[in-house]
């Protein structure tokens, strides 16, 4: 597992923004990789860089700075570009998930690189028909233009995912509670105590009862509460029903 | 469908840099969304949230200003508090994914809130009780602290995913190719010719074939080149075995 995390590669092509460079390495440790490579930054490094890499400046530390796109892919097995447009030759294009899964599957046994070009303009053709695959975040067509860090962060967390996933550590309701839900009976003893409680005060009146106690039995049906919180509402309604 | 997404707001509390409200818009306005709600703002309007939202300016115009979180949740059906700690009492809690299935499934009708708290604290305890459900992020154990427009990036992302699956607008593989694919029987014409050409050029002896072929076929199996593709190759074997 650990392999997988370190078999993915984040390229950063001619970046820009030193502040962007420390934002990528963050995401990158956030999601738990660590491999950066930036191709000709142009600047790098940079007190910008570490300020926003936070926490991740042993990233940062480690990155390497390549000469070529060809250095920083070259012992990749699978070299996946992030695009944006649209090609004038197609190539094979998924979107975040569908890529995940392939880099999650894969990441065991290879070597991969996932490629993110300039701020303003993307990866260049070259670039692209250099990569096995593009995979393309599908934003807003009013304004697509993502932030690099943003790409860079999307993309680590929807690997992270399908990495959890591919080794059942994804957990889609945390559920550690603290106190075991209501059996059935407890449930239908609050339920008539609850009823007896309303006639005795007055507010349910049995001769015309409406939809009041199928509401609330719907009600506490769907919450489905532990066995404290019946505890205190059966306390509450028992103090209620206290002569004063 | 454009309900759904206006339907669903993005509440920052307490927000203490500038440049995360702005980052902020911007990562709204990429996935398609508009309401941005800020609860105490420590600066705000500033330079650095403008120069940090971009094309979002428009969200950021519009962002609504108020005195507490009661305020940015008062008409919401659905409130969901992002969540790094484990609490003392724990409450439903689930991973961004589900997050993103339940608002996608309810936004057409109901007004939600998703929560992000202040960069060092996140939301306090009172806050968090104000909220119907939890979600947290599973980032790395080792690293855990996500940037603030990190976590908006990671959550608006994950419902505009939900949000484009429930309307099948979700394309996994973006096939828009240019040319349609080899049927069998044109791969079966090119594999030939390609044997023919192999034994003609003496690479190939037909008496010792080993395994040869089978690899070849194999790989232009899983290649599945398209119609062009076939007839390059079929031309290119033609021309070598031209006689000179």
């Amino acid at each position: 597992m650990q392999d997988s995390f370190q078999n993915l590669r984040f390229v950063l092509v001619n970046t820009s923004q030193p502040g962007n460079i420390g934002g990528a390495a963050r995401a990158i440790k956030n999601m738990g990789f660590s491999d950066l490579v930036l191709v000709q930054p142009e600047i790098f490094p940079s007190d910008r860089a570490r300020w926003r890499a936070a926490g991740a400046g042993d990233v940062l530390k480690q990155a390497r700075v390549v000469d070529s796109f060809a250095d920083a892919i070259a012992d990749c097995q699978l070299v996946i570009g992030t695009s944006a447009r649209e090609r004038r030759i197609p190539w094979p294009l998924v979107n975040p998930r569908l890529c995940a899964d392939q880099v999650a599957a894969e990441a065991g046994d290879h070597k991969i690189a996932l490629v993110f070009g300039r701020e303003d303009s993307g990866l260049t053709n070259e670039e692209l028909q250099r990569c096995n695959l593009h995979v393309h975040i599908p934003t807003n067509p009013d304004y697509s233009s993502l932030n690099l860090c943003a790409a860079v962060q999307v993309l680590a967390y929807e690997v992270r995912m399908s990495l959890l996933a591919s080794t059942g550590e994804l957990k889609e309701v945390e559920q550690e509670w603290d106190e075991p839900p209501a059996t059935s009976e407890e449930l239908e003893n609050f339920i008539q105590h609850l009823e007896q409680s309303m006639i005795e005060s007055g507010f349910l009146d049995p001769e015309t009862p409406r939809q009041t106690m199928t509401r609330m039995r719907r009600m506490f049906s769907r919450i489905r509460p532990d066995q404290s919180e019946v505890a205190i509402l059966r306390g509450l309604l028992s103090s209620f029903g206290k002569k004063k």
